[in-house]
């Protein structure tokens, strides 16, 4: 990512230049070329990566690597959950062996949730949809924290020898005995995949937000000790929320849902924040900000898959052409029409989902 | 236990009245008639408890109860662990549930004693002696840290919301990581009994020296948050090792285990420690030293069962007309015919360890 604002994605990048000054996060430019056929990576959204080079290497040379995520069941699935389960996606068709954790025990101990409350989530809200969206059962290992296999916990026991209360301290601040398990758990499922139970020593990468780096940072230098390869990561920006901030769970006026009624979905949208003027006049004279609209981040992340066509708008509307009213309007019925395939690929992913899940 | 000495009892007991006193460990002694067919309640060997009044009321009631215990495979099964094992057996003939944890996360993280090798001694050294020694696969529930189901390790995590770092620093000290997920483990392993998936709610108590009592105290402050009944325990001394000192697997000059070449074993106490004096003139005179005699320990412990017959040599001794050389032969005449005994008992209870461990 240089420095230069890149017209695809809408959110500000002077925190991500620390990222790369601090932390040591490559940017992923140099991968853009040869993953361009992915949105994400093409726009930017895609914008960071450690150690991303052997994962390229894996994909090019048809050699075994692994795709390791979370997912917290703590609400409704939502774009900015799609986007994250559309680079899962990505990774499956590149190759890789997906492993999905279910972090029910974080949900429990973190936030309360109910084992069989978080098991019910998983399943309805995330499963169900990365289906729908083409997760595909075959090389997938989607596994619950809570009900998995024993070596996975026996590592995690192992791993408590290898961290010192002064590296969680330096990476995380105030510790718990909680909080303490729950980072051991985190390190556990991102190395487990490299265990001889499960896959074997190879390169496995983890899609995060930058929010998620910390752990990845620990579980390099555990990985760096018990001569497991050291995990690739990449870093994804997020979308905001329909009104700005942030895109949560916990308020529903600040997303969509995947399972959203499209009438729900349609009004949400016609009452988003975009980046459009006081006036009419003013916006004819001084030009829409696309990288402050909700509208247009919808396009950039979900809804229009053609770059040239992405373009026109941007310039359309920072050229003053294009109303806010006329942008929402063609967001929504894209919108519209996504939902309802959506909600019938959802019903046709069920079978799948019930022999994932071995039912 | 009052402030008198014991006449069954070898050790010291002033740091016991501080278990009393400061801990509020409770004396066995109101339980002693109820229950004097047992040789360490008798002789006072088991001297303390907590909450036991629930497990002599199961008993005598016949409603259901659990007995818990933990062996840690580091070493030679020797006569120490056989005092252990013969109270395991007797809960268990009193009608305990008995669930019997391999600590080889704990031998793992601990003493760098790894998994495989950990499985060959509990098996080889522990679980194989206490079959030979009484213990009975009914109601037994033999299981290793390592591989359990997959309750247990969820109802681990879920604990580690229950305790504080405060909690844990107050009766541990210094804490790790390790340290930490240990002692999560160890209250696991205490309380997981009473979870609906094992035996349910019901009294547990748990056998232990008093330098085990951290965990207990801990337990039980977890088990009231839980609304689990707290669980009883049972404190026992400890023999001393051959040349007096502690008994540890680390030194076999201190020990003689129960797979000891008899010939060795009689060597071993030809050569222990005893209460006599330095010439046979002053054994004469003063008497000899039963409190501090390694042998007459053996006899207490394990070799003389009839109050009677031990009351005899104590006051033979104390009176200065049993020589130590005689006492020796017949302690090694008692420990060859024993070991000789037990070698056989433990060949014929291969097929019911196989069958324990589902072999």
């Amino acid at each position: 990512m240089p420095a230069k604002l890149d017209p695809w994605g809408s959110m500000k990048i002077e925190n991500y230049e620390k990222l790369f000054a601090e932390f040591g996060i490559e940017p992923f430019e140099k991968f853009k070329e040869k993953f361009k056929d992915n949105r994400y990576v093409r726009r930017g959204i895609i914008f960071g990566h450690r150690d991303f080079e052997r994962i390229a290497y894996a994909v090019q040379k048809k050699e075994k690597f692994a795709m390791m995520t979370g997912l917290m069941p703590s609400g409704k699935f939502h774009f900015g959950h799609k986007m994250v389960a559309d680079e899962i996606i990505w990774f499956q068709e590149l190759g890789a062996e997906t492993y999905v954790c279910v972090a029910d025990i974080e949900a429990y101990n973190m936030r309360d949730i109910d084992l069989k409350q978080a098991r019910k989530l998983a399943v309805e809200e995330y499963l169900l949809n990365y289906i729908a969206l083409g997760l595909k059962g075959k090389n997938l290992n989607f596994y619950f924290q809570s009900s998995y296999k024993i070596p996975y916990y026996l590592f995690r026991d192992t791993l408590s020898k290898r961290a010192t209360f002064n590296e969680l301290r330096g990476i995380y601040g105030e510790l718990s005995p909680g909080k303490i398990l729950s980072v051991l758990t985190q390190v556990a499922d991102i190395l487990h995949p490299q265990l001889d139970e499960f896959s074997g020593r190879m390169p496995v990468v983890v899609p995060v937000g930058s929010d998620q780096d910390p752990h990845l940072r620990l579980t390099r230098d555990i990985a760096a000790k018990l001569n497991f390869i050291l995990p690739s990561s990449t870093y994804h920006k997020f979308m905001e929320g329909l009104q700005g901030g942030k895109m949560s769970s916990s308020d529903p006026k600040s997303y969509i849902s995947l399972t959203e009624n499209p009438k729900d979905a349609v009004k949400k949208i016609m009452r988003a924040k975009t980046g459009g003027r006081n006036t009419a006049e003013e916006q004819k004279e001084l030009g829409g900000i696309p990288g402050q609209c909700m509208v247009y981040e919808f396009f950039v992340y979900h809804l229009i898959d053609d770059d040239k066509e992405l373009h026109e708008i941007y310039h359309e509307c920072k050229s003053g052409n294009l109303r806010c009213g006329d942008c929402k309007k063609k967001c929504a019925d894209l919108m519209e029409k996504f939902l309802y395939a959506h909600r019938e690929k959802r019903e046709k992913s069920r079978n799948v989902v019930a022999q994932i899940l071995g039912n």
